[in-house]
């Protein structure tokens, strides 16, 4: 079935986007648009199109979860990674934005904290699992301890290597219980990360957003782009691929993003559950109120 | 100042819901629609308008808690409660779900674990209290311990009687500390419920909603509707106030939680913080690299 939002795709987004054998990440033009040849104008229609969608299969996800019809106990997990301004909160407003708040789990992860700190990388990233019928959202994640911990030497080189392996099982394991994974890396260029940035710096309702060490980071650039593409070259398996968005044209990347996401949900194919109870018993039962 | 979507309002829609003095539950017309003459037409319009407002005061009120501008710990809470299919997923899904879900926290509190259980009745509802910053959400809430608790006595009655007391010392405390708290009770009639959850038993998308014991409780609707009127008669306080909201017509509860929602930002009045940093020394920093 071709969903309304999907038939100006030409070309499987999911396929187009997916982190396969022999990627390189600085081959990746960030201003591109692969898969959708249609102007920004037609996007946004696009988008609500989608929304639609979503808003729909999550619902009901959520109630085949609750009736406890198979499979039950299936969630939608996304992963979002990416460099300052890259737009992650943008998805986040504007593609999860769409889908009742009731069936969504958002988690950011910032710095960790001492209790976090206390425990295995892991700890704090499985306590915020979304439940069955969820979608949960991941504003950064367990790949921040691969990518500023590698940078930043936070950790010893062989707790770094060992994670890759670890993030791996985790994946995995999470996978056969039930939950797809959709991990998206939002790729802009330097360049654009520095227009975003300035325009912090002159409107008054942006200032709030700009943070003074955003610019030592970009010092890093090129070591940060080494740890993603180490990142993708170890962690992007057959159960949990990596998808890279080109994501200097914001509506790209929603429209994208909302796709990879409708696609998750298509392949786990929710439908309305049957009542669990007697209709014709409970109709009378009402009836007789 | 008004804003747009507060326009076509021909009343203060806080001092027209507002339980006050000599409340009686059993006066309110569950079909009317206080303080709006317009039709249920122009009040998707008007929600259309009112949402953009809502979004974008949350995302100043939470810019301000980022900055520590004045009053940097402010926060919402909407308290939601009301009788089954009153429609508190519609004002979650419709009026919440306009706002960024970054600047949401929603919390939805059943039937109460053993654990919670062994604790006082306000130890899971302190848990879920919103940051500043942040519009928090209160599906069901700690009226249930004097709801559906008094009803079904699930606690002996000198118990029931002293959280009243307690609950007024814990909102007192709440909005003392920044916190402005919106409880709203929808009110629907009993022959709206009986057509809602017959819908339920129709409509194969909404099968999973309808649960056997709503039907019990339907029984118990008078011994409901004290216990509400002796919430409101204790409860009801200068710092934190009931509302309650007609919502036979969906359309009208919707807007008016909504006005009610900005009516509690705007008294707070969210501005854009000024730079907490040098806005030339930054603008050259950036230029730099």
């Amino acid at each position: 079935m071709i969903a309304k939002s999907q038939k100006h795709w030409n070309g499987d987004v999911g396929t187009l986007l997916r982190v396969g054998q022999g990627f390189r990440l600085s081959s990746v033009d960030a201003s591109s648009t692969p898969g959708y040849g249609r102007s920004k104008k037609h996007a946004a229609d696009d988008l609500i199109d989608g929304s639609a969608e979503l808003d729909e299969l999550q619902e009901r996800l959520y109630a085949q979860s609750m009736v406890g019809t198979p499979p039950a106990a299936a969630a939608v997990l996304l992963v979002l990674q990416a460099m300052d301004t890259a737009g992650k909160g943008g998805i986040i407003r504007h593609v999860v934005g769409s889908v009742d708040p009731q069936g969504v789990r958002l988690a950011a992860f910032k710095k960790p904290t001492p209790e976090e700190l206390a425990h295995d990388f892991l700890w704090r990233i499985e306590k915020k699992l979304p439940a069955a019928g969820m979608i949960g959202v991941f504003d950064r994640s367990h790949y921040e301890d691969v990518l500023i911990g590698r940078v930043r030497q936070l950790a010893p080189a062989d707790e770094i290597e060992r994670r890759y392996g670890a993030i791996n099982d985790f994946e995995k394991n999470l996978v056969a219980s039930g939950t797809r994974i959709v991990k998206v890396m939002l790729h802009i260029s330097s360049d654009e990360q520095k227009a975003r940035l300035g325009e912090r710096l002159v409107r008054p309702d942006k200032y709030w957003k700009y943070n003074p060490g955003d610019v030592d980071e970009r010092e890093l650039w090129p070591a940060y782009m080494d740890a993603y593409q180490t990142v993708f070259e170890r962690t992007s398996t057959e159960h949990a691929p990596w998808y890279v968005v080109p994501a200097d044209r914001k509506w790209y990347a929603r429209l994208a993003v909302q796709a990879l996401l409708l696609q998750a949900l298509q392949q786990i194919g929710p439908r309305w559950p049957d009542a669990p109870y007697d209709l014709e018993v409970e109709r009378a039962r009402l009836a007789a109120t």
